[in-house]
């Protein structure tokens, strides 16, 4: 039995896991579960797997986790260093899924354990960056991306030299506005924004594909993960989304990870590493049915985020953290209809003009440099 | 230093790879070369790689070969028994890249080594399948496929178990007929037949790609070289040729090998293996240039080649060196105008059903069915 933890057990990502541990209640012994605020959701999900301890992060539904804990014999907890606590217990591997930058420390204490962290959180390596991977290589631990792209690299590179890559590509769906004209684009809205072609997700990260700024945060994760030099990562729009990634090696072969739209493809992957697990027989590919793949080159001009990234992430240091925090304000003001569309793109390259932080040097530093980025986007947002 | 001898060196697969080993001279030394009767291009490349010993099987070009090498240092010898001692000579990689059945001797002498073997020959594995199989685990050699489709296999099952396998997907280009009807199939000619889409070929493969026999042997190696189970592996009609062959794992991953239509890649794969080396850039993949990719069923009505490798895989021993020996009985017979083109697959299906040999225990044994099947051909193509 493998000891397994949870950090982010309600979302998506968390609820994919769990189906896939349901599958086989023989093979693993849940640690600890955490959840934002949805006690309830929490509570359930602790009772039918067993966990040693549930944690809420926003400690105003403590209460109404330990009434539906009670008499379950599952500790109970709440907050933020709670949060952390939770991710410090021994697991021999922990799925991190809290989105944003409230993951970031627990994120970071998993690590510290020094044992496997299959990592969901994006914004985890594009914020922190270097104090990460840092962190990773102090403890010596294993980090398995869960994100389909960085999964589909991780495979592709298994039992290679990152000495021996011609190339790595990421592919983009492109997102909805990927035939729209850049006078189209700046008549987007919202509504048109979050119906996402392949993936069914969030408004924000929906929004994000449909700017290819989700594309550019991968290309910046992906820059971490795997060094390579950025001069040999690049991007590929195929609409489909069925090849998820590829790696080009000196010898002219190219490997590819495909496979359905289904997260629990990638995060069977990370849970079973280097074997490999089940997953339902409805994650199966059926190129046939599906006829074609296509792919274009990307278009930096209607779809600026990636050339934004890969800048900030040439830059490094806390300049990415600036992008993601940046991003994430012009993100809610669109959606809130403050904003245009392409305004989104826009407002970021001014925030990285106007706020250069040095580098952190441990996870509060990033904090600090993400709440500056939001306060500079809100100024910059301001004034227009 | 690595030794390298290469079994076939005047043909398209040892011309390649001498390519490559042109470029790297510090890192090859040449061991033995050979070829059939081509005693001059022989020598030159003896000379060039300076050779310990230069092979033409066929011992009428013996004396030209001694003439051509005389002064040179190198040894000069002929005949099928020359070509067996030369694959003896140690060498660390064998390519073994003689076309049919006169390869099987070598080869086998060349997998007794108990070193690498990076096999070429397709008759090789179709007509000695367990002879072979066994060899190379009684001699604990290391074979590498050559062959695009099979190579591809190879590197997506790299760190895998077989167990993992859900299915193993040989891509075909479908050949140059693959939009044709029956009737128009009845119809076709050998100068249409040879017209390969893809790759540059000699004329009794590429009549081998229009019939899809080519798939249908590939399908039998695939079985010999990756015993995952008959019933996990299946053919897609991918004209594009681009994808060379694909894993889909029981997590729902599949990983596709691609690259261009360049056998120096498949090559190369196989002699740096389990590393990677350079080849030349034009070996570059632009799935973006090349815009996409397509997929179909096979239509085993049309192409019923496929079908009847399924069967004779199924049934093992001497039965799919029949059906190669009756494929290029009647290939032959095709190009020289004696039979059709659907009369090809029809009467391999009637020779496999008129001869049913016992399994072969040695080389000798599937030379004996070679031929009595190559008699059995004539007889079928005589009485029709």
């Amino acid at each position: 039995m493998r000891r397994i933890s949870v950090l982010g057990a309600t979302g998506s990502i968390g609820a994919s896991t769990l189906d896939l541990i349901r599958r086989q209640p023989e093979a693993w012994d849940v640690v600890a579960l955490t959840a934002h605020g949805n006690a309830q959701a929490l509570a359930a999900l602790a009772r039918e797997f067993g966990a040693k301890i549930a944690v809420v992060a926003d400690e105003a539904w403590l209460p109404e986790l330990r009434e539906a804990l009670a008499g379950s014999g599952i500790e109970a907890a709440g907050g933020e260093a709670a949060l952390v606590e939770a991710a410090r217990v021994p697991a021999d591997i922990t799925v991190a899924a809290i989105v944003g930058c409230a993951g970031l420390a627990p994120t970071m204490a998993a690590i510290e354990q020094g044992r496997t962290v299959a990592l969901a959180n994006k914004e985890a390596l594009v914020s922190a960056g270097e104090v990460m991977t840092a962190a990773v290589a102090r403890h010596g631990t294993t980090l398995l991306p869960v994100d389909s792209e960085h999964n589909a690299i991780f495979q592709c590179l298994s039992g290679n030299a990152h000495k021996d890559v011609r190339w790595i590509t990421l592919t983009a769906s492109g997102g909805p506005f990927r035939d729209w004209s850049l006078e189209q684009l700046h008549t987007a809205t919202p509504e048109q924004a979050v119906k996402h072609p392949n993936w069914s997700m969030g408004a924000k990260i929906s929004v994000d594909s449909a700017t290819m700024m989700n594309k550019g945060l991968e290309f910046i994760e992906a820059y971490h993960l795997f060094p390579v030099g950025l001069e040999r990562l690049r991007i590929i729009v195929h609409p489909q989304s069925i090849i998820h990634s590829m790696v080009e090696y000196r010898d002219g072969s190219t490997l590819a990870q495909l496979g359905p739209s289904d997260m629990r493809v990638p995060i069977a992957s990370c849970l079973a590493w280097p074997a490999r697990m089940d997953t339902p027989l409805a994650a199966q590919l059926d190129l046939a049915a599906i006829g074609q793949l296509t792919f274009r080159a990307p278009d930096e001009e209607r779809f600026p985020a990636t050339r934004l990234a890969r800048q900030v992430a040439q830059a490094g240091g806390g300049i990415p953290a600036v992008l993601n925090a940046a991003n994430e304000v012009a993100v809610d003001a669109f959606l809130n209809g403050r904003i245009g569309f392409t305004r989104i793109a826009a407002m970021v390259d001014e925030v990285l003009g106007r706020y250069a932080p040095p580098p952190p040097a441990a996870i509060e530093d990033v904090h600090a440099v993400d709440a500056q980025a939001r306060r500079a986007a809100q100024a910059v947002m301001e004034m227009a």
